[in-house]
């Protein structure tokens, strides 16, 4: 059993206009993407944003929900924090996966256009059966920039539903992927 | 192939002490789980609160993304919450069904407990190859009270992952469980 290690990234990502811009965390993102992570067994959940301000609003959230009287009322978002790791750079996260696993993970992309070249079955079957750690990576605002496509080692399918809208929400669709990769 | 409904019950639910109470209507529930309704090819999202208020709550969300200058900023928005209508009552949205489909449906609960009467196979091959709709139900707060079990026609499994953990935001198990048993 390899290791799945995630990250959420808010730069380098298209704004509407498609210019690369860093995008702001969302409490959201944080909570639901963390709580899928701890339920499905992931490593780590990074969430990768160059800015300070962007950074310590993230801190915040984490430090009143793990403080003494949240833990009484709700520990399970505390237990799913634990997991969370706030990074500047997608290379910062590559590096702390490569301390942690004394390799370099394999790094995939996810998208919401078409550029497959990893199946959720073969991904899945490197995960179960192979020792690579992998580092899958998930985009907010309308998307990844090119640049980190150019740069991973595969990218996974867009989530195909019987209807041809395709706006998921980046919560729903790391659900719905670490389920397919990791789910029963 | 059958019809699928979605109802997001805010009551009667529990809250963390286990009395029956209704939960507030939020805006990320309303967003996150049209589109994956949208994108599974889910008739109709009902959004159960019994609370004038909390009704009109949710209907200047739906207002603010449908408006001009939102919908030319972001269709995808406006496309998915065509598909919510809002109920006071769990009955409402079963006469609803009804009457647009000539046809009582089988309602289907999904719970984070165990108390599983049918599986995702099961349901899923119902829908695809049946012709009674389903109206499945989501609950908040601490889940949905013991009296909306009593009265329905069938129970899914919670979603199991490999840890133990057992607390998947309500929009995260939407998106798995719409994937399980309509998603490829």
């Amino acid at each position: 059993m390899a290791d799945l290690y995630i990250a959420l990234l808010h730069h380098p990502v298209y704004n509407k206009r498609g210019d690369v811009v860093t995008t702001s965390i969302t409490g959201f993102d944080l909570h639901d993407i963390a709580r899928s992570a701890i339920t499905f067994g992931v490593k780590k959940y990074f969430v990768v944003n160059p800015l300070p301000a962007q950074q310590e609003f993230a801190r915040r959230i984490f430090e009143f929900w793990m403080d003494e009287g949240s833990l009484e009322f709700n520990w399970t978002r505390a237990e799913a924090f634990k997991l969370v790791s706030i990074k500047g750079t997608l290379d910062e996260a590559i590096s702390e996966v490569e301390k942690a696993e004394g390799q370099r993970p394999k790094v995939v992309a996810t998208s919401a256009k078409p550029r497959t070249t990893i199946s959720f079955e073969q991904l899945s079957a490197e995960l179960k059966n192979g020792d690579q750690p992998v580092l899958l990576l998930f985009g907010t605002g309308w998307g990844m920039a090119d640049e980190v496509f150019t740069r991973v080692d595969g990218v996974l399918p867009p989530i195909d539903g019987p209807s041809t809208y395709n706006h998921l929400s980046v919560r729903s669709a790391t659900a719905i992927i670490l389920d397919r990769l990791l789910g029963r």
